[in-house]
């Protein structure tokens, strides 16, 4: 019941093979670092054919532990040349979980340019030819998908930007409606999946029964005292009436951390517009529905399902990072414009993150204005139709700085800087600088500013730990980790499931061999310790209004890594 | 007599200090070197203002000794991310020498847009407005300068592209003739700049004089002894008569190491058409001239003019590098065509090398054919004029293979794989593994294949160690180490101008030291030692017709650093 499968696209061959007995306890993030670092040179080209894209469900995948249905997507990544795990919530984690299969390994490439699906059932899986589906957008793939597999599956698909092996291309996760709106999303993970030759993997988990816990009533136990964490935490109940989006205002106006107009003031005038209860009311109002879940038994239900002033649906969801960076970042003050510029993302399976910071450059460039909703719409399309132009926005910020001559770049590791400036949260600056993923938020997002360096480094190092445990054992970070509850039980959770015995500081000690697995990775495939650096105007020009710059030093940051 | 002119653009400011004392025996390549360890913090952005590009004749420049006039161009480059140093001939060098100006380093950036000359004269230097210049090409640009400032000045001079800041953009020199023709090309110097807002650096020599040697007698001696040397030389003798570009049918048919349609053969079944005795011939017999010297006092005579079948001038030189990556690498087997490519990138400003690699990318794109050289020209156009196409290309292989989700790439550290395959000159990939130059056959190159990886890496590690000699005293590579002028009497000019009693041993530490210098610089700009790879198509894909691949053992490259 826990099986590796294969998948030789050299020879569209198909192989269920054991997992190997000392990955028991390696899962999602933790199991993607472990066979990335085994199986992959890591100075290969992310497009070749030695690079392989990692499916992997988290040690809960599958169970009955709520929010434990986070897909890990684990490859060396076009974007930043390095390691790279990003996972999505949907319902295909937990599918796989119950299908036994603790990792899909896509290798090898097909000599020819056909397209192919994947098809997993309890019965094994096969490779199928998908031509047809050339050139198609996420929904409409998912779409054709569903009529002829069945509404029930779970999908794994790309857009056109993946078949054209952009690095701001996405792996689309369908939810529980059926909708391709989870994203594995940062390190151009669809571009390898395209490499490939994969337009989606379809699984079907017909016949099959959740997870049985060996410690069936503690776990029940540490169910019920979740569900009771979650009614009673103020913070949570905050997220489930108004999603990640919510917050938007607080970052902003208080904690003046938003990326705002690329990144040169922390602070937006548009913030209440965008991202505050009052949008949210207002959206709601108009038809949206919040405190939606985004995966099968989860009790939080920070996201939503965006609907236009007529009611068509646009998006699902609208979240935090969506507003800040195709909103905030870009000038924009329309909600429905971000809604819909999130939605169209979606769709053709890009990076809104990236894709937003890189509209933020566009700016710089001469090729939009701040605040012109139609023209960013416009370069999204570019992106998604492959044009010339779209070619050099499709591969991110740092790309887009090179071909037009700029010098002040949002990027860390070749990834751009998320929602959250490292001058003010300069905890999460110095994940930004360590993470192997490059700047990523959600390697380890402490909100708070740091009194000192060596607080900021020790908050993201523990942070990290925690955080790696959360993505190896495939639970939402959202639901665990931003609602604060105890690691301590999170470890218990895991007891419960495998009978085993762990302390949290085992739990950590795991957790850091992932770390190191990763890090491991990237100083093989070319990164030096240097590298761990954030662009130098974040060290130099303050940050409105609060005008702070980041200022962990080198030795403090390199000092990250001394565990 | 030893001055640095200190260039600092954000307050537009010209300072001549003194050069440290113990920078006396540092001269271009190694002067650049130390400087930008000392100076630019290695993280820095290559376009920011940060960064520095600094100009340094050698240490024999200025001198009586023939062919001393390289001008070492030294910079964080924004196409590898680590330090380069580029050279080229032409007359400006030996004008520094002779104002004893040991290095200009542009430093600072302006706030405004506004574009600049520098002009250094006996007296001093200033800075003077040339928003006139504004998007010229070189020979434009040239043209106009030497009409104010008089036939006699050299110039250096950057065309759009590099005002553009693309990574393929050089730094050009004039020539004898005044001519823009000699290029600092490779790392995209021209951007860097182009960043500083300076569009040509004018000198003017008058009314100083040769620097006399400490020996006056021995240097005479010596310039004997070398003109003597090339004249005996059968080496000499046919460069002397057919240039580099005549030895491109060598490389084809009996090295079978030439790079042929985007690196898939090492020979060209149109080498003798556009590289051979025969082909010079014919060149000759309709009006080109031969054995044209590039720099004053040179008696190697290898460069040429090319005029074409009219008479009118095309380019000076047509070189081997031209021959093989804008002639065979792209299938073009029309010799006209191919100089009338080098004309053009020299008029805009364009790394040959860099652009060849390209454009035979741009062929895997779907952009081009193999042979078609009209649209080889558009797109070379498309560079020079900045078109959205021509951002991308213009950025060079590495940028080009982001934006079309290629992954084949000849490329080590980003800058592309020049006219020497490493597949079969295995010390020369091992030069391109380990210099901190990313792949530059001008940082080692060794002709003949080496019969084991160990003799391989221990003669490109004796080659860097020379030619970082040779690149310190500012003498030119091709006189002097491609015609096997011993080392030992390279020590002895050394001696005979400072007055020194150096032994080879001793230089060849200095050497070492430079290299040092180099590989400190990238250790530090966030490069690790697995960064010194080739790309895995060089190990895998037989190169034909010899069908060999590159087999160096990683853990022999990495050897290399043992001295």
């Amino acid at each position: 019941m826990s099986t590796f499968l294969r998948v030789d696209m050299t020879n569209l061959k198909v192989v269920l093979e054991d997992s190997p007995p000392e990955y028991e306890w390696l899962g999602g993030r933790g199991l993607t670092a472990r066979i990335l670092n085994r199986e992959v040179p890591p100075t290969s080209h992310p497009l070749g054919k030695h690079n392989k894209i990692i499916f992997a469900p988290g040690l809960l995948g599958g169970s009955h532990f709520p929010s434990s249905g986070r897909l890990s997507v684990g490859f060396k990544s076009p974007l930043t040349q390095g390691i790279k795990e990003t996972n999505a919530g949907g319902t295909a984690a937990g599918k796989l979980g119950r299908l036994g299969i603790k990792a899909i390994i896509l290798e090898g490439q097909p000599a020819d340019t056909k397209l192919y699906l994947l098809k997993v059932t309890k019965d094994g899986a096969t490779i199928l030819p998908a031509d047809d589906l050339a050139g198609l957008t996420n929904y409409a793939t998912v779409n054709k998908l569903r009529q002829a597999h069945g509404k029930d599956v779970a999908v794994i698909s790309i857009g056109a930007p993946g078949e054209m092996k952009m690095s701001t291309a996405t792996v689309a996760c369908t939810d529980m409606d059926g909708r391709p709106a989870r994203h594995a999303a940062r390190g151009g993970p669809g571009a390898v999946m395209g490499s490939k030759r994969i337009k989606a993997v379809i699984i079907d988990d017909t016949g099959t029964k959740p997870v049985g816990a060996k410690n069936a009533e503690a776990l029940r136990n540490l169910v019920k005292e979740y569900a009771k964490f979650l009614d009673e935490s103020k913070g949570a109940g905050l997220t489930r009436a108004y999603g990640t989006l919510g917050g938007l205002a607080w970052v902003s106006d208080y904690n003046h951390s938003l990326p705002v107009r690329n990144f040169t003031s922390g602070q937006f005038e548009g913030a209440s517009k965008i991202g505050s209860k009052s949008a949210v009311a207002a959206l709601i109002s108009q038809g949206s529905k919040w405190s939606h879940p985004c995966m099968p038994g989860c009790i939080l239900h920070c996201s939503n399902v965006v609907v236009d002033r007529e009611g068509r649906y646009v998006t699902s969801g609208l979240e935090y990072e969506t507003g800040a960076m195709l909103g905030a970042n870009l000038g924009i003050d329309d909600i429905y414009a971000i809604a819909t510029m999130g939605g169209l993302s979606d769709d053709y399976g890009l990076d809104t993150v990236e894709v937003g910071a890189t509209l933020g450059l566009a700016v710089d460039a001469g090729l939009m204005k701040f605040g012109d909703s139609a023209r960013a719409m416009a370069l999204i399309n570019e992106i998604g139709q492959g044009t010339t132009l779209g070619r050099i926005l499709g591969q991110g910020v740092a790309v887009t700085a090179r071909a037009f001559g700029i010098s002040r770049v949002p990027v860390v590791k070749g990834q751009a800087i998320p929602a959250h400036d490292p001058r003010v949260e300069n905890a999460t600056g110095v994940t930004y600088c360590t993470s192997a993923m490059g700047a990523d938020h959600t390697a380890a997002l402490v909100l708070k500013r740091k009194t000192t360096p060596a607080e900021a480094v020790e908050a993201s190092r523990q942070t990290q730990i925690n955080v790696a445990i959360v993505d190896s054992l495939g639970l939402c970070s959202n639901a665990i980790m931003f609602v604060a509850f105890p690691m301590e039980r999170v470890t218990e959770i895991f007891n419960a499931q495998y009978g085993s015995n762990l302390s949290y500081e085992d739990m950590q000690e795991m957790a850091k061999e992932v770390l190191k697995d990763e890090r491991a990775f990237n100083l093989k495939a070319g990164f030096a310790p240097s590298a761990d650096r954030l662009p130098e105007y974040c060290k130099e020009e303050p940050y409105p209004p609060s005008n702070l710059v980041f200022d962990v030093p080198d030795s403090e940051i390199d000092s990250f890594w001394d565990f």
